[in-house]
């Protein structure tokens, strides 16, 4: 951030009174701008026989590896609406979402992931625009190389194993940069 | 949002290819800025009588109201450093952070809260510049009417209810505007 959004003034890093971190703060009308970590929220639409809806990103990032269907979470929307918008829009899937079931930490792009059970309420699915294509999947066919997003591979790992136990716990993890992964 | 924070230029309300939703456009150099909802981390702090750590409110909105230890998450932190950071910015407080506990949608104003189950570790706590006092309080003396936020009183009698049954389950909540309920 350069100019401050409200009047298009500079703006400049400056600790805000009462505060213990810089800001961008207008040098016109002092207001401050805060920047907060963004929510990103996908779906794991699951058919009555058990295969999962994956779709191939025909976008940047990670373009053409496997991804559940997910976004950043818009304005106006609850958590779990933001998971069937992001079903429909990226693989024209209508599903009903279920039970939370994991939360995953990115800070270092300041990024919260959320993914949610849920059931696909039928078989008339097709690529969004932001997808190359859109299969359902069983488990051993899962291309786990060929998976964009480590949150994806972590869930859709934990899934599976909970679903051979018989019961889904909802589970967290914290992710550092892939180039601090030792 | 009426400048562009990247030029100062002016933005527009736009819609841009491929998206479905207006958002703010440079008219000069056409950067598209996205508005997402924000994380709002609260902590649980419990110590090992029982009794639960609130905050009175030195601030706005609610000035003088209580709360649980709770703000917006920052660029940089996971969820459960975030909740551990307000408990010791607005209790001086030191928690141990457990279970993630309740998610609340409150799409009438962008906001997504989280609450984290916590032990406090030591008796050492005192106000934050945002609280006017701190208390240990047991349930029978939580001020109910005088409870700052839905989701923090939501949060609690859930919270106690699910002590007296000897097991916590992870909640979420989608709460509509208050002029909305009926």
């Amino acid at each position: 951030m350069k100019y401050c959004p409200e009047c298009g003034a500079p703006v400049e890093l400056r600790l805000p009174q009462d505060d213990n971190r810089e800001r961008h703060v207008c040098t016109a009308c002092s207001t401050i701008h805060y920047e907060n970590p963004k929510l990103i929220i996908g779906a794991i639409p699951e058919w009555d026989d058990g295969r999962i809806l994956l779709c191939r990103r025909a976008i940047e990032p990670r373009h053409g590896l496997w991804t559940l269907p997910a976004g950043f979470m818009e304005n106006g929307e609850t958590t779990a609406e933001a998971a069937a918008r992001e079903t429909l829009e990226e693989a024209n899937a209508r599903v009903s979402i279920g039970e939370l079931y994991s939360i995953h930490n990115l800070p270092y792009i300041n990024q919260v992931h959320l993914f949610y059970r849920s059931r696909l309420l039928d078989l008339d699915f097709s690529p969004g625009i932001e997808s190359l294509e859109v299969v359902l999947i069983g488990e051993t066919q899962i291309p786990w190389e060929a998976i964009a997003f480590r949150t994806v591979k972590f869930t859709l790992q934990r899934y599976f194993s909970d679903r051979k136990k018989g019961s889904f716990h909802f589970f967290s993890s914290d992710l550092a940069h892939p180039a601090q992964i030792r």
